[in-house]
């Protein structure tokens, strides 16, 4: 999947970004805290389904040749960028 | 603080909102999915950043008078709002 | 409340020390590892209501006392300890 | 890893239930709500630590070998369950 362009992740990409232009008018407007800091969790599960679909896609792919291949060095790299990735998550 | 515009917070919204466009980008060409990942997860921390600078002076301006004034009921909804972020939030 | 005791959190925390030793036994088993992350997310969510609860408590006593106090050093001293919680926290 | 007792995670989870015994006792006493939040942290940070171990087991063994299995249900399960952990996790 990485390796070519995904309209369905560059969609919510985009609608991302213009979540984020509307909390910059909240804030500029002088909004609630409260309503923007909402906004801003909004954003943030939004990201995080984007990276699931990646790391989904990413799990499929690379990750799935990547064990199926003879390479033990490959291998060990494609597991370790995946601990990585777990391991700055919260609560894995 | 919530009720006046805020620069640092708007551009620290606006490189947001740029980094989110690099994402979008990266995506398009089929950048490496571990890549796009690390720069999400980029993106939730400087998003964090803006909510916490948000409920400090949430803190200090709206919940510092609600907790002073004598009214209990607003007193009630101001640390229930409160609580709400909290919760909502990870690992607290 | 962080100055008496409070036998609800006290049987939370019970509960929580009893499904660690759950998740021991588990391991020790060699279950299947997924089941035991899946137990050990449900221990975390666990920890957050406890974490929530305390929070709730020192809101409304601590926090509520300090901001009403007319010593700005505790004042400043108590929604500092509050913020670096919610900096700590994940998502806020 | 997940077919065999393994002494490192036992004693990890040993240490970390020592410690929310220690909780409950700072609780009993009336310790200090945020002190009590700060070692509720620590233990989650603990418990974090236990799952990316037994995730690193699983990927090395479970996964790696349903990933080389000819037989794509038992792939399709067992990718889907570890996208299941992440997206339970927080920030992915």
């Amino acid at each position: 999947m990485s390796r070519k362009p995904n309209d369905d992740l560059v969609r919510r990409l985009k609608s991302i970004e213009g979540h984020v232009r509307g909390v910059q008018r909240m804030v500029d407007e002088g909004e609630y805290c409260i309503h923007v800091v909402n906004q801003i969790s909004a954003i943030q599960s939004a990201l995080k389904k984007v990276s699931a679909i990646m790391l989904d896609g990413h799990l499929r792919s690379c990750v799935t040749e990547a064990v199926r291949s003879a390479d033990a060095e490959t291998r060990e790299e494609v597991l370790g960028e995946l601990m990585q990735v777990f391991e700055s998550s919260t609560q894995v």
